[in-house]
């Protein structure tokens, strides 16, 4: 499908697409460019490319394709470094979480017959670099693109297309939809993850620790989308700032109405919410963009992967099974 | 263990108890006894007891351990009914959410003679019914037991025991401490998911179905919580109101300081926050609480059970994989 591909940044996102496109032999080539030495190395430990340099310009050589896959602080830096080295007629893409921004940042730098075309596999775990990626990640999941109205509609076409033979879904939107879609769906529940556990890990140590064992009742869940990368996120938030706090000024509003609520004691109020919440959820499920299994397939006890027994985290007297000992 | 065990309620929580007990031989007989007769036939169908009826007082009738499965706001009306007709030397607990409300509405109706002793399984799902429970929910859980500093510590004992053998660790503790231990870990948890799917429910029907699709972004975390049982959940911040809002004023005053660090652009303070709240994911997961797989080890792709393609959400030009034809 393609001569060389660069992938600029090989983290999650980034060995992910390199995996995929030489598990489909999508490329002939896999150029590798990295800013830390450390990160390059680990790429080529893993086998995910063909050239690996920490020359960006190098790396983009004669690409027909290449893809920013860093965190959307440094696109600036790495497009001084490429801007001249892009091949006339290479697609340039990216992987970031924000599209306003990424498309103002990058066009100043984009030659004449160089297609810009920003993109966002919406895939991800909360696992970071390298080692985290894997081929399946796009599979049945949406690809955004946010080519201007000027594009080339065949370079578009080439990245859909692309995006397809990784296994996913691609919706061609303009750049600040994007931006005001994405920051309810994915930056406010981040910011707002990030936020209850950092309330947590503000409480006083044997507090702490007490929520770490009762976890389960709710609190685990956020916490998974709050170990996200850190720097990714921060950029995402610099970033995609009046989309976020719009977001964010509409959740807060419904809270002081829940939280009223809950002061007041309104039943009907909250049973009324908590039922109509349901029907969200079954329509993610529907849409083939969530597993129907029950607490998202995780393990249970001796069905799945058994959950170790904690040891380590008891801070008061715990009465095992059949003792009480302690007690 | 015991002779004859009552649940009353077989929900998810009740019918895994049921499950679990049949499965390790801990009653020689179980009774179920819930207010709705389709219910009760549910049960019947799945050949979760022993004895079926519609009369509480009678399906307590010389039971050795009483457990109520009800959502809480249905105990006083259940403890009417039973607490003329429970044996002496029975123990009588529960596994409802909160425990100082539960405490002060069982205590009026229980006989001298009767062991008293609150519990909460900190173990669930997002679905509910009797169909939907299991009989390892409970294996390498926490349950938390608030019995008061009266109670007949052989009771405690027994009671300890026995959910030891459904696989839990058990801990016992103040009932107000755990209250305000669980408004942290759950009740809060649970309020903002709601409030979130909320906030998406009230969007227009075309942003609402893109919400939808680009839910794998974050957003979709958040909905299996949000579906969790409207009545049970209603109860729960009827009668755990004081620390709720305790714990929701403390996550409020952290998220204006972060929605100002958004608004001014603060980097470094971002950065440092969702560096922090990793460490918490990892100590959950260190206590044996949470699984180490990425994405809840979620199915990805073609490596799990192929999510499906969505084809009935498509209010946009979509283009499909090698094509572009409708864009």
């Amino acid at each position: 499908m393609f001569d060389k591909i660069t992938l600029i940044g090989i983290g999650l996102i980034g060995s992910s697409i390199a995996r995929a496109v030489k598990l489909k032999d999508l490329a002939k080539t896999i150029a590798i460019t990295t800013r830390k030495s450390e990160t390059l190395e680990e790429a080529r430990a893993l086998g995910l490319g063909d050239i690996y340099t920490l020359d960006a310009a190098e790396a983009v050589a004669g690409a027909d394709l290449v893809i920013l896959c860093t965190p959307v602080g440094a696109y600036e830096e790495v497009m001084k470094q490429i801007g001249g080295a892009l091949a006339p007629g290479a697609i340039l893409s990216d992987v970031g979480s924000v599209k306003g921004f990424v498309l103002k940042v990058m066009k100043p730098y984009v030659a004449e017959g160089v297609h810009l075309i920003p993109g966002h596999p919406i895939a991800g775990t909360e696992h970071s670099g390298p080692s985290a990626g894997f081929a399946d990640l796009f599979v049945g999941r949406w690809c955004i693109l946010t080519p201007e109205k000027s594009a080339d509609p065949v370079a578009v076409d080439r990245l859909t297309s692309f995006w397809g033979a990784l296994g996913s879904n691609v919706e061609c939107m303009d750049a600040n939809h994007h931006d005001l879609t994405l920051a309810i769906t994915s930056h406010v529940p981040h910011l707002i993850a990030y936020n209850i556990v950092g309330t947590v890990s503000d409480l006083e140590a044997d507090t702490q620790s007490e929520v770490i064992k009762f976890s389960a009742s709710g609190f685990r869940d956020f916490t998974r989308i709050a170990a996200s990368d850190p720097i990714m996120w921060r950029d995402v938030f610099l970033t995609n700032r009046d989309a976020v706090l719009e977001m964010l000024g509409r959740f807060l509003e419904d809270l002081s109405r829940l939280q009223r609520a809950v002061r007041v004691g309104d039943g009907p109020a909250m049973q009324e919410l908590f039922t109509r919440t349901r029907a969200i959820r079954r329509s993610i499920i529907t849409a083939g963009q969530e597993t129907a299994a029950p607490d998202f397939g995780r393990p249970h006890g001796t069905t799945g992967n058994a959950i170790v027994q904690p040891e380590d985290v008891t801070p008061f007297a715990v009465r095992e099974h059949g003792g009480g000992e302690d007690a």
